[in-house]
């Protein structure tokens, strides 16, 4: 039982569909809008309502852009010999921001998942092997997540660009223990995998 | 440092401001609706932006509506003699759940909290004042919360109502244990009242 107007009761249903939104949050998103100005209130409907019919993704890399070609693939500073493939536009932004990288990316938009859905026809990996057979690609580095998803995905993609380019360089980031964590509370195959990738010092 | 195009970073900027919304949930919700159908986002956007449009306060009681007047005080069939003043609609919603109440609401749109700025000028509590000298009225049941702020509102109004009127009955909810709750768990202060309070059995 619920009294509220239809319209606060029909964006109460939308909002609950959104990701960790529940009935009470979505509840105190709506009273939260009903005491916001109008101005706020209607740039957050606008905005959502551009979304979708004004971000594309980019015809080489598959980042999301504005344009045919995001600004990453447009910049002619960066080394469009190397390809670095990540499962998601978030994983990209953090290596962007480590602001060490200085090649191209390509964005697969998930990984490899036959129990949800995400087999590899829904990914974007035929567009990477269409990119390396254009030609020019030394390296390729594999930043998909070390899950096992991400693992799977990084082996596939190995084995059909090894088919495709036997001369390409292909690499994988590095599974260890991350900067500032402590031994006693890594997991067992990271440290193994610590142990088994160590470097010299 | 980020990378989004502009479309995407003012819906993050938009959506951090919501209550409980950080960077981090601003763009999980901003690639979720990315994933999501167009017909989805489109009508969040929309429904967003008919919410301020659309819903307004009852001339009355001040809960919302998309009339002039909200259904429960539309109804002919409600006690219109009771008015129940509320800090806000979802205590409202509350009581309208346990199907007890018949008599009708006022909304007052928040508790006296001079620090947030709210004062009695904030509150619609002039507005209750002016339905009380209207007449007709026997009884107010002031149910605003009983923390500090609420209990200063409701002290407030009880003053006010009997100077306005001194047959009126002012009642105050009743403040106890829950049901279902453990007396070991419960403060001293709900204690202390659920003794003083105590009925006969």
């Amino acid at each position: 039982m619920n009294n509220y107007p239809e319209t606060i009761t029909r964006l109460i249903n939308l909002l609950k569909k959104l990701p960790g939104v529940g009935e009470k949050t979505a509840m105190r998103l709506t009273f939260f809008l009903l005491n916001s100005s109008e101005e706020y209130v209607n740039s957050l409907g606008e905005e959502i309502k551009n979304l979708k019919r004004k971000v594309k993704l980019c015809k080489i890399c598959y980042n999301f852009t504005e344009d045919e070609v995001c600004a990453i693939c447009k910049n002619e500073n960066r080394d469009r010999s190397v390809i670095c493939v990540v499962e998601d536009v978030n994983d990209m932004i953090g290596i962007e921001n480590t602001g060490e990288y200085k090649g191209v990316y390509h964005i697969l938009h998930g990984s490899y998942s036959p129990i949800t859905g995400m087999t590899f026809e829904n990914l974007k990996v035929n567009e990477l092997f269409d990119r390396i057979k254009k030609g020019n690609i030394k390296e390729v580095i594999i930043a998909t997540n070390p899950t096992a998803e991400g693992n799977a995905t990084a082996i596939y993609i190995k084995d059909e660009l090894k088919r495709i380019n036997k001369n390409i360089k292909i690499t994988r980031i590095a599974v260890g223990i991350p900067a500032g964590a402590e031994l006693e509370y890594i997991d067992k195959i990271t440290l193994t995998q610590a142990i088994k990738n160590r470097t010299n010092f």
